[in-house]
């Protein structure tokens, strides 16, 4: 594989970051972030196994030191190529309890993972997608932000994390608008059901229906999707859920 | 193709009905609705020449009888036969005036085409969408539904189109959450610019950039995509729009 | 009261309606429509016995003859008096039936009700209220239109009725865009909950909770600070539920 | 004035604070919060001047021990009285720039005076607003949040301050639907426009129309009325802009 272009995937575990991973590694170098290098080492060992070209690299993207250190890192091992595809699929813990029994400390976790993250890796990614848009890629350059139901609902005892997600929104809304006619696309998504994972085999959801969880190969296949849509048909924002999900 | 399933599509002309219904032609027999047979058959004939399968009927469907007309013809041309993909993109014309300028005929006519329209094309295929679900379709049986700005933004001198816009979106999301959980997805699609069609040749859009306009092959992408959606993850709604497009 | 205003309803029975009535008596002359007199005469008498006054009218909005009817009427009954205010209150019937089981006349009932009759209403009442802008109202003349939980959803079994509450909206919220600018004050109003009037006595909401249907006194002084808003400081739209109901 | 209840502001400078601070004096003791003293001095004086009571306290909402100080000094202040109303109006100074020439200090800065200021106020208010539900309050205890046109639309340029923006009308949401049915009634603003104020007398805000800018007592007169609402008809979110504003 011999691309001028990699992907970066921040949020890597069991579930999403894996899939997309995988899905993104079939057509470029990826670069995988996680806090825990037990959470990629295991992916990093499959797409290599299959061909493929991957890097793990511990990261906390709550923090901007740790942000600047990685990038430092691949521009070392990936001299030269610059970014098709970067995905924000950072969730972090979250807090569901009722408001009063929170603390400050919930809340700032909330932001630090999912608004201070995603400042930072878009300050970190962006300079590189706008360096592609010259480079001819084979799609235009994208930033995908995964995204919840509390994006856009807030909820009893979610309040803090309701909080950053709006946050995130609010940002990659923005970011969209500012990057979108630099012929950089930035999407955000609304997954809106428990993702089909293994620390969600034990939850029963939508009454145990088959398919009631959310696949993460299909969240991958959509992220896939709107890294490959044309700059001419862009979409902002998408929401994906099971069939039997209520909304 | 001796698929057991077909695809229809509702308002075909020039711009994305013809591209929506290449892109389901390479994979399924299509239907081409459309009130003038002069909008579909270069397209039969098109898809014809390159192996795929395609009948044309003059239906209008904003009129029930004209519907069910259709419907009885394609019972007869292709017996046996359940739906894979439907797809309502009867814009009608519309009336771009002040207020107080528009007659009941305006707002008729848009609900006509729009609402009434997709009702009719909703009660005439669902119950051969549902039928699909229980015979091992290769993709979720689907109704995708062509929306436009309006669908979301009422506007001075747009107030009849909106209306009718609006509408169908909220036909559609009701749709949506009746027959999701019985395994049809239906999704709504925002077209959000001026799509670039022989018709729109003359316009400028975007101050003239390049890909400033939408592109129908990328539409007709979008639409495959949600028609190829895994039922553990349907997009009920997404925007398309180029990435020089204010929003 | 020499007002060189007048106020009117269209949809006035015993409960929205009737409340906005008395609290728009308390400041100008008021017209209401309904279709069948039994549902304004008493109201009629409650203001005149209150010293208000009040006129009486049948008429069915959704058909322009009979809109154009009431307005030759009221030409003659409050000779050289504009409107201060013009509430659209018609509901309709509406059906609550699986889509496969409604028939065109549910959705046509529902966008004649809805649309048509928001339209008709409209069109006789924005010359009017155009004109008391350069007659120094006292409040910017004003045109509010109800709207329901299904302005913004919807439902499985609703979609018809969502169909003519979303086309209401997109008109509204086009007349706002159009007219705003002119001076006139267009509001619509996102009514959530089963409302407490005799019709809905037998219906239990939320538990029974006290204070768990809304009080149509409570939707009238939610109109009238509408009303009274300054020019500087219209909202466009705004919901009304109550306390313990889920949204 | 001797009410067993009191209301408090939060951010009163010249402009909203100041009006809906006069507003609220009329019927309670008033609180008023701001960083500087300077903000609140001249409002002090001028709310006892006309026979009301109020305090000021320099606090900064996005440090939970200054809060926690200032509400250590109301309860010594006005010991007994329980909160009718609390009002978080911070704005926070905003950043204009390029995402890729803001630091993080700009996001800090937006998400601290916004969402972390409105959660330390929240966590302070709440629970004596729970309190006054028991004790036969005026009105419904009521947290009413002034968003702005950046709660609801992200911007180029605006970024950082979408994310605070967002970030405050989920929590805000997320606490509407916690503590609305324990009768507590949690309101969002969104003030789409420039506010006419000292500040920005300098502006021109709609072609310089007259009313092109917000007036500060029109934003008091909603508050009051969002505040005096009846619990069976709760608001949760209204827009306020000038007749002339474009959205």
């Amino acid at each position: 594989m011999a691309s001028k272009f990699y992907a970066i995937i921040a949020g890597v575990g069991a579930g999403t970051g894996r899939s997309v991973a995988l899905r993104f590694a079939q057509s470029y170098p990826v670069v995988l972030l996680a806090r825990n290098p037990s959470n990629y080492t295991d992916i990093v060992t499959e797409i290599k196994s299959s061909g493929g070209h991957a890097i793990g690299i511990s990261a906390d993207t709550s923090d901007l030191a740790s942000v600047s250190a990685a990038f430092e890192k691949i521009k070392k091992e990936l001299p030269e190529k610059n970014l098709a595809a970067a995905i924000y699929n950072v969730g972090g813990t979250f807090t569901v309890k009722p408001f009063l029994e929170q603390s400050t400390s919930d809340l700032s976790s909330s932001l630090g993972s999912n608004a201070h993250g995603l400042f930072n890796f878009a300050q970190a990614t962006l300079p590189s997608l706008l360096a592609s848009v010259q480079q001819s890629p084979p799609h235009p350059p994208t930033l995908i932000i995964t995204g919840a139901t509390a994006s856009i609902r807030g909820s009893a005892r979610f309040s803090s994390f309701a909080a950053g997600k709006f946050a995130v929104r609010g940002l990659g809304q923005s970011l969209a608008r500012e990057f979108g006619p630099q012929g950089v696309h930035v999407a955000h998504v609304i997954v809106d059901g428990v993702i089909d994972i293994p620390r969600t085999r034990g939850y029963t959801a939508n009454d145990g229906k088959e398919d009631g969880k959310i696949s993460p190969e299909a969240i991958a296949d959509s992220y896939w999707h709107l890294h490959t849509q044309h700059r001419s048909s862009f979409t902002q924002e998408l929401d994906l859920r099971p069939y039997v999900e209520k909304f």
